[in-house]
């Protein structure tokens, strides 16, 4: 008997932890001595701003460790998020040669920074380890805690990349302190996404202590609190669906429309407002549908405005958002399985938003926010 | 209190299966159709050989099946096994707009296209499925069995790439019938590679019977006999440990000194050629040490002559060797971990091999190949 088929089967265990590493790179810190040889190398990838503002300090602390480092600074922003960038780390990893297992890459940068470095470790001998850290506040609270990665690719977001877990998440506020403030507003964005999607409980502690923590880039307790909470929320969605087997995602409140916004107006909007955008017309689609009361709608466009952050509305273009709905839909395999809110911290999956029902919710966007003078962007 | 750290744990199964499946593009053979979407679409990326000699009568089967189907036909060997190669793919995959899940993106060729091709389906969308057709004896016995991916990088052999999945694995011999016969050839030294690592009885099947089944392009009961005891030791060796945590690899027997020939000598090379090549360097290390009997030895020469296998000797180099060593010790993290055959079926691994060694062993085989005349090379 000749055999006709044989059976692969295999179980990947998937390990790693996201640590809170207050002063990472201060003097004598041995935290990240944990992961790799101790007389190893180490290839440290770093944002171009974020070596500018904490490049010195980042490059003592190896001198000090006696840790064999190169340092590759990679141009800050989405525009660089490419195949050149993720080609310009592979060619640093030719020419400074690691150990396949004991040497990982140190990713230290906001999302942009992490995903493509992250990327270039996952193919590099099919996968060296790699450390993130975060610097922004979209990458401490979302883009470097799970195991997405990826570079953009023609029009496309993120187009190109994979699943690869890292080795460790390293989590130090100070790096929060230097971000210019539209850019913790960014981060805050995603959290306020978070909220209305998953957390109740998140959203009242944004409207309790949101604002003093943005104004103090989340030094204080009250902030630290928020943080912990978005985080450990984040965390309990993607733990489960890590590579995202099931593709109605509670996460992906706001990345529908966002998507095509996003990538057409570049600088203009950032990823975190691109998503707030879409998280308030989802929620005004959902009233429309009697999905979500009126009260809810009326507190997240309170929060918005208390936490002071500016959306720009002459940015919404209905071609472009419906275009994103649909190049969407072949990402999420066929249906549309939009995320809307039913309340504040629940949101229940639609697939079969019409055209005429965004067209018919943009216009209240606009006047909502016309109407609307962020209380905290006078103080700023 | 406030959290100090996060532990995220999962566990992803990985299951595949490798399924003989004869005469899989003559009309009405519906086996390809039990994977993805009935009236879907597929991306199928051919080897530009096989297109020639198959391209009408795959094509047909898509067009008679109502798939909607784009052949993407890349250009053969391993000089084309590059990053613009797997850009070619990615580009074609951006025109050609396929769901994310159950769209299957299918590669029908050798180990080089199939490794290409399973490298762009992975980065796609952070991965699309995709399934193997291999053309080749190589990819049918070995590149095309496991989870690795990739393309070479500079001047190095699959320097970026993945371990991902496939979604099945679809074997037909009719392929075998048209390749000529030095890449048949090409295929039989990894059988003869697994043999001596893994499985005497292989060797032996080898010894009674390889030579006939090469004639007939194994499609002979005795031939169809060997491949499957290939495929069966093969994935035994795989299952257990598909992303190599293991780097101590029964399966890499003739793959450290190879590593630098082959892609230093490009197509005078091929890269079976290159492996045996090794294999017997290293049978020859292994008796200077009185690891392996000269009995053992000797029946592996006596089978490559059997084979008509032509072995080109001054292609053999001591400083390209030594440094492929050292290259795949980075690979292996900082020891050699060379497989040495100690019985017919059976191997050990050392961490000491010496230059020294290495250039007592050139001439030994040099000499051993210069006066073996192969057999069936006389036939052909």
């Amino acid at each position: 008997m000749s055999t006709t088929r044989w059976q692969v089967r295999a179980e990947r265990p998937i390990a790693y932890d996201v640590v809170k590493a207050p002063a990472l790179f201060a003097p004598g810190n041995d935290t990240l001595l944990q992961w790799g040889r101790r007389d190893g190398r180490r290839l440290v990838v770093v944002d171009a701003n974020v070596w500018l503002l904490h490049g010195p300090r980042i490059q003592a602390w190896f001198d000090q460790q006696g840790l064999g480092a190169r340092f590759a600074v990679l141009p800050s922003g989405e525009q660089h998020k490419t195949i050149a960038a993720w080609q310009d780390i592979v060619s640093e990893l030719d020419s400074f040669p690691v150990h396949r297992r004991n040497d990982p890459l140190i990713a230290i940068g906001g999302g942009v920074l992490t995903d493509v470095a992250a990327f270039a470790a996952s193919c590099w001998r099919r996968g060296i380890p790699h450390i993130k850290v975060p610097t922004t506040l979209m990458g401490y609270i979302d883009a470097a805690l799970g195991i997405k990665n990826g570079v953009n690719f023609g029009e496309h977001k993120n187009r190109l990349g994979h699943f690869t877990p890292p080795l460790a998440v390293l989590l130090d506020r100070v790096f929060l302190a230097t971000l210019p403030r539209r850019h913790l507003a960014n981060g805050m964005c995603e959290i306020i996404k978070l909220a209305i999607a998953c957390d109740q409980t998140l959203f009242e502690l944004l409207e309790q202590n949101g604002a003093a923590s943005l104004a103090s880039a989340f030094r204080e307790p009250a902030g630290e609190a928020i943080l912990d909470r978005a985080i450990t929320t984040m965390l309990q969605e993607l733990e489960p669906d890590l590579h995202e087997d099931e593709l109605a995602r509670r996460t992906d409140y706001g990345h529908t429309f966002s998507y095509g916004l996003e990538m057409h107006h570049g600088e203009r909007l950032l990823h975190g407002e691109a998503v707030l955008l879409d998280c308030l017309v989802s929620a005004l689609v959902a009233q429309g549908r009697s999905l979500l009361a009126g009260q809810g709608v009326d507190r997240m466009f309170t929060l918005v405005a208390r936490l002071g952050i500016a959306l720009d509305a002459s940015l919404l273009d209905a071609a472009i958002m419906w275009q994103s709905l649909q190049e969407r839909i072949r990402h999420r395999n066929g249906l549309q399985r939009v995320p809307l809110p039913v309340a504040l911290g629940e949101c229940t999956f639609v697939n079969d938003i019409t055209r005429a029902e965004l067209e018919a919710a943009l216009p209240l966007l606009q006047s909502r926010l016309a109407g609307m003078l962020p209380e905290s962007a006078l103080e700023h």
